[in-house]
């Protein structure tokens, strides 16, 4: 089925959407933050169909969420790399595993790097008051960016 | 296509990719969280065919993201409205939205709902200290919750 492209709409939420296009892409961009960044990696991951794994692959690196980077043993196999773009969809894999998990804390974690201790996705004020979702909405979308 | 269920794999990630479908789910909670809570409304806003968004909107209620609730006009006519579980989804929603609009800060507002101050989604350690995306990784899943 092909659908409207989401690109030139006004929200910007739409338009992450027509970017990362679909789930098997996230599921990708998933993997790259877990350090997978090989074709074969991906597909033992994922058990997906080569053929889709390198179409998404391909419109990944076109909308500028991966790189191809060459590999360091010199062979003519591709590895792909998150983008600065790419690794700011963090946010959005984190927002996922944290609703995905419900309750069970053990079993997704957002760590610091350093130190390994515990990370949450918070709201917050820009004077750093910590909000409820209950406490926050969408503002309205402005007219005059449209 | 009939894609592999991923409602029993491990990772929340691909259980929450799951549970909300496809995008066209995602947009339809996106509106949800606008306000919308019509048929029509959704189909106006997304321009999607009458039977994609009947069959999302069924797979969202079964899912328990949605629920159905009567509309106060006594008609026979369906109204939709977020559950607990779906308002949970408001984090990936905002994830999606900031990483989408890039720069432009006019553009998409998470804002605060008395007082309509700017609203930001970050990464804090328990102790409230605010980290950068490059501080922080997905943990491990830990395999005795295979």
């Amino acid at each position: 089925m092909k659908r409207t492209s989401l690109a030139e709409d006004i929200c910007p939420v739409a338009r992450s959407i027509d970017a990362v296009g679909d789930w098997w892409s996230l599921l990708i961009v998933r993997d790259a933050f877990g350090g997978k960044c090989r074709f074969g990696e991906f597909q033992k991951s994922l058990g997906v169909a080569k053929n889709i794994l390198t179409d998404r692959l391909k419109k990944l690196t076109a909308v500028g969420v991966l790189e191809t980077i060459p590999v360091s043993d010199g062979s003519a196999y591709k590895q792909y790399s998150l983008t600065e773009r790419g690794r700011g969809l963090f946010l959005v894999i984190a927002a996922l595993g944290q609703w995905g998990q419900g309750g069970s804390s053990a079993e997704f974690k957002l760590v610091e790097r350093k130190q390994g201790k515990p990370v949450r996705l918070e709201l917050r004020t820009e004077e750093g008051r910590r909000l409820d979702l209950e406490q926050v909405q969408l503002g309205p979308l402005s007219s005059s960016n449209q």
